[in-house]
């Protein structure tokens, strides 16, 4: 375990990269959506060629994309990368999946191996794929295209105490900002989010209820895919675990250390960063949604760079999606996790972009409009 | 107009190549999904690592691709076309829209020069675009990318007399036959359906209408967005054109005729080639939904081919995929056709493949199965 004071964040000791200082800097560089960029793009839309309103949703998404760029048409959303935050968690010890908890390394290894199924919609989306260690049990060494910045190996079990420190909480989150922002330094100009860490949809549970108020028998899902025992055990525990720790959402720190991943605090922090960086961030499932809320309370505004990647079969992510106020691209009962979803809806959002950009309006195309 | 013993089909008036034959030809070659092949993906995605079941409808996506080819793990549904059969209709008298007839030829214009939405979605999605004037009201002319195959300018009004003959429908078909086994000549794995005609959804509910039994005031919709007068105005046309023709269902070619389009007619004939090919074919809105009844009519057994690429905001949409039993990939509020739901829905078809043909197995990457 790296004691508290080392977090394995570079320059984490030093005050100028302190986790806290970089959440700060991240949080302040966020803006809302450009109004005149909003203004362009709605009004484009109107003068494509096509009838008004006639690509539904994604007229919404590219006037979102012009608005975070600050202009009209928006850049394409290309390059793209998916990061994978990969961690394990305490609360495993209290029967919450059949999987056991070796899983997530060993999916770690497929995914840099990539053998796994974010690894083949990647390589169709044309998307690049990050794997980060931010607290996976096991222990991997150095592995090409394996970022390590293990805060801990796995959380605490939050039915017994803290998930984790707020300090490793804190750390988590700037391990998040520092993905997201090397990601964007490198070209990328579209980030998803990725998970692996098996017992992660019972801290995300908890996650939501803390963040919604929403009770643990709405929000809890199968995961997975768990039997019924199992699933009355999963809502048990969420139930437990929010009880122990009195959380209190106005305290979103407090909240992710009580009973969240390591993974989902990357997570906040890599929404966060991406919000900052104008950066469109497509949200994969359950996990991510649970992320997403932890940084728009840490970082109220960053909604502007939030594209729903998918609707998960989880209860609590279309609870998610409703308190965040986004609707999902992509719904065809996905439970896999890994970034899957997000990258299913990654061509639709680069098509939304597209459309934007190069469709034609009836006056240059010399289409008469109706009557 | 072209007298309907010469219909513009090469070889149309040499027994060998009648059109009648090539329909005959195109329907002897469909089989049923391959036994052998869908038990072989069935096993596989059980295999892969990720929860069973947990890539939801992308699951039975690529169980139907490794059925359909034959072989498993499938092709890859890739490279891909969109045709775009474009044609006008004479029912547009009877004032069920607000854009001029005009515009049917102006947008295959935009469609050639690359101006549409469907460009940019095919351009995103590495699809190429086909153009083909099955009826276009105005002339075109000789310019690339347009395939002239011209039956007639326009179909009558269904509210006076029937649209087409049924050798005029016949001929449609064959167009429709011949574009799909061009197609597929040239290599393309996946073949998507596009569409262009000014009212052509007053027709398409009219087919819906005939081959579902269901009401015109259930089937009919907004199409590009007609107010509430111009919707009682395209019911009540629809509702008129099916008393007039007393259309049996079991007669697809007589219901094509009497109310159907040209474009219907050539989609129903592409659908019907495809599946023959043991190609998938993408099906994008109203229209493609309308014509599939249609082939699935003429060749009970085409449906092994369909994919249903998008849920058009249409209501007579919704029950042609109940009616087809099958369920849309992508879901936006899309109403605006030439092929722009189907492109959008290429990706995720293509991930569903390339993850049967790509993701590791439990064994072969070392992961421990759930207990």
């Amino acid at each position: 375990m790296i004691p508290d004071d080392r977090l394995g964040v570079p320059g984490a000791d030093q005050a100028e990269f302190s986790p806290e200082a970089l959440l700060d800097e991240a949080r302040a560089a966020i803006r809302p959506l450009d109004d005149s960029a909003v203004r362009a793009a709605t009004q484009r839309q109107a003068q494509m060629t096509k009838p008004a309103g006639s690509l539904g949703v994604l007229e919404a998404v590219s006037v979102q994309l012009a608005g975070l760029a600050g202009e009209c048409p928006p850049p394409m959303p290309e390059p793209a990368a998916v990061a994978i935050f990969a961690a394990d968690h305490g609360v495993h010890a209290q029967g919450v999946t059949p999987w056991p908890q070796e899983v997530t390394g060993q999916m770690v290894a497929n995914f840099v191996a990539g053998g796994a199924v974010v690894n083949a919609f990647a390589a169709q989306a044309g998307a690049d794929v990050v794997v980060v260690d931010v607290g996976v049990a096991s222990d991997l060494g150095q592995v090409p295209g394996l970022l390590l910045r293990k805060i801990a190996r796995g959380t605490g079990d939050f039915t017994i105490g803290p998930a984790m420190s707020r300090a490793q909480a804190m750390a988590a989150i700037a391990v998040g900002i520092q993905v997201a922002r090397d990601l964007v330094a490198a070209g990328n100009m579209c980030l998803l989010t990725g998970d692996m860490g098996i017992a992660n949809t019972t801290a995300s549970a908890a996650l939501i209820c803390a963040f919604t108020g929403r009770d643990p028998g709405d929000v809890t899902g199968r995961g997975t895919g768990v039997d019924d025992a199992t699933l009355a055990r999963k809502v048990e525990v969420v139930r437990r675990g929010l009880a122990l720790h009195e959380v209190d959402s106005s305290d979103p720190l407090g909240v992710l250390a009580a009973v969240g991943g390591f993974e989902h605090a990357a997570l906040a922090g890599f929404i966060i960063a991406a919000a900052g960086l104008r950066v469109p961030v497509i949200l994969d499932g359950v996990i991510a949604g649970a992320a997403a809320l932890a940084a728009c309370a840490l970082a109220p505004g960053a909604e502007c760079a939030l594209v729903a990647g998918h609707r998960s079969v989880e209860p609590g992510h279309t609870i998610c999606m409703q308190h965040l106020g986004i609707r999902p691209l992509v719904d065809l009962d996905l439970r896999l996790g890994e970034g899957t979803g997000a990258l299913l809806a990654l061509p639709i959002v680069q098509s939304a972009a597209r459309a934007l950009r190069e469709v034609a309006t009836f006056d240059a195309a010399g289409v008469t409009e109706k009557a």
